[in-house]
């Protein structure tokens, strides 16, 4: 017995030897490779600053180009290069757009951009997907709470579920702002404003939290506010819910081009997407204009002395406000997409 | 001229095909470099995976050695190998923890995760200097509300500033536990009771955003919970700062000794950061005891019927739950170094 455990002392022993060879090795091994694709990163790195820097001089050479000296097929040309240069793997090299004070303020210094094209349109894809579980989510929230005010309310909703119904709100925007700014920093051209518009929905549902709801004489002229806004809620359910629609099948269209490597083709609105816009900016406009009017609403309950908490006031102007910044966005994005 | 500016377009156009040039090499070579990297990475984690569980394998057949055959020296080699293994570069190869819950639920599927050991040291240093600057404000907030609600306020806080107080307090958290996530993502031995200690920290403050302070005959009395709760927020504060300066002295002995690659030596607890530590636990109890009883005087109140709000049985519980945990977890941890 003694023979036998002798033995098997001398194999542990053995083998944690082999461990501790196996570590060292391991720690060397990862170590030079770090050291070398840092090198090498670097290099890619510079070369794809240069070749961005020169791309840029090159055109706005072309564009200083009055008389129309030079081949229009230069312009292309440059273009081409610019796709190669931006949506391929060499986009990972160039340089980060500094990542926005919000997600400094939430997160501190960390990286969160996707090194690899793939991953990157992978988040893109979990953003929208979010938003269709969102969506649902908001139609089904407000329909519930108007259902219940007038079967079993009597007209006049209690506090508890508005004050849950709005600290989702909160949680979801912060959520929002947040995956839109990630987007960002991986590249997204998504307009500043979509994401203001988001920090607007933050400081709406937080101060919302703190105003009084139920109570004193007259419930449902208090409510009015509350009441118009779950109506406005419902209707942008069904305008996210398009919405994505839209943003989906454009995204499909990106990768799929993408896939097929053609890269000189300028991302394309393609004639689907287009018509969908169709649909698509009727119902964002009256959306607009229904926000605008439930915050002038909330102004004049305010102004006539029903409800007189700054919260209202401060949520009117809020609400107003969205609604202007929200056409005024969607006016120049599609003058933008019209001028191609 | 005509010529000069022949000349001139020629040379633009040779530009712009030489900037296209450089744009196909440049996606060349960054898609052979991704490629390069990805498949070296692969093997580089499956060799630290396999490591890892010989290792779990090994350690777990020396501590089953129950007759003390085996030389205690080998129990150091191990230790030696699983220091080399986590510590070191190669530490970034092995398999990632999955990222909580509560990151996905904000920031979707993006990795956290720096891949360099002096990046994740950053982080964490950010994290503490955020816990610094926090910890300021955290004593000077509540110590503004408390002189100015017994100079100007007659003893009676007024609604908004305290709530400007509480979405601070909310901000600060959800900031808190997402950096703690982001922490543990990135390898920190964090005890997840802290984490979840935010976690409810939020919700207190989320609920006691919705709870009406202001108001009623007898505001002093309504105000009691209110004016605990930033009490022993201002003890707080002072733990805080005293719990940093321990942390940030433990962090720099980490690093110096991970400088001096002294990776043989378990990462030890020196002197100077348990005699910090003996100072720091005293503080940490007492604050602990004065939380509990905040936490019962909040119930009291409600069941005497002074204050019958739900969110005021809410916060108590919470208060008393969290004094609880924060205890055995501070306990735990104390035994876990006095076992070395
Ligand atoms: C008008 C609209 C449909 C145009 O969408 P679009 O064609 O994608 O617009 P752009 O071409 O400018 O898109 C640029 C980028 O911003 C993103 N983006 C555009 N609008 C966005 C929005 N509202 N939220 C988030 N991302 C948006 C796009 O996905 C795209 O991202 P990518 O570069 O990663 O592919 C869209 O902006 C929209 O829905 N706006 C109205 C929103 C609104 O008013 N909501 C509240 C209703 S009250
Ligand atoms: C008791 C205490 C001082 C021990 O700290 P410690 O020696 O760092 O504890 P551990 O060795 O278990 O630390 C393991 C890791 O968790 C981190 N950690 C420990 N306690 C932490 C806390 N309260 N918050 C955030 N991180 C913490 C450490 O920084 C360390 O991280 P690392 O692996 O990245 O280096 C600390 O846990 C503490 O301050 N607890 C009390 C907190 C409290 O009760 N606060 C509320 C007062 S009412």
């Amino acid at each position: 017995i003694n023979r036998n455990s002798d033995n098997w002392s001398e194999e542990i022993e053995e083998e944690i030897g082999k461990a501790v060879e196996q570590a060292k090795e391991l720690q060397e091994a990862a170590s030079s490779f770090l050291n070398g694709t840092t090198s090498e990163e670097q290099s890619l790195r510079s070369r794809a600053q240069s070749l961005d820097s020169s791309l840029r001089r090159l055109r706005s050479l072309l564009h200083s180009d009055k008389s129309n000296l030079l081949d229009p097929k230069l312009d292309e040309d440059l273009q081409r290069a610019r796709c190669i240069l931006t949506d391929g793997d060499a986009a990972s090299f160039l340089p980060v757009k500094p990542q926005g004070r919000f997600l400094r303020m939430f997160l501190g210094p960390i990286n969160v951009r996707a090194a690899r094209k793939d991953i990157q349109l992978k988040v893109k894809e979990e953003y929208n997907s979010y938003r269709d579980r969102t969506a649902l989510l908001f139609l089904l929230f407000p329909s519930i709470l108007l259902i219940l005010r007038s079967w079993i309310w009597n007209g006049c909703l209690p506090a508890f579920p508005v004050q849950l119904y709005q600290a989702w709100l909160l949680f979801l925007y912060t959520g929002l702002a947040l995956r839109e700014n990630i987007l960002r920093a991986n590249g997204s051209d998504i307009r500043p404003w979509w994401i203001y518009h988001h920090y607007c929905a933050m400081a709406m549902a937080l101060v919302s939290l703190t105003w009084e709801i139920q109570g004193e004489p007259n419930c449902s002229q208090k409510q009015r506010g509350v009441h118009l806004f779950l109506q406005w809620a419902l209707m942008q359910g069904i305008s996210m819910l398009l919405q994505n629609r839209y943003q989906r099948q454009r995204l499909y269209t990106r990768i799929a081009l993408g896939k097929a490597k053609r890269m000189d083709v300028v991302w394309g609105e393609t004639a689907g997407v287009i018509g969908q816009l169709w649909v698509l900016c009727p119902i964002l406009f009256i959306l607009q204009a229904f926000e605008a009017y439930v915050g002038l609403l909330l102004l004049r309950t305010a102004l006539d002395g029903v409800v007189s908490e700054w919260q209202v006031i401060f949520c009117g102007i809020l609400l107003v406000l969205m609604a202007v910044g929200n056409f005024v966005n969607t006016v120049q994005t599609l003058m933008a997409k019209s001028r191609f």
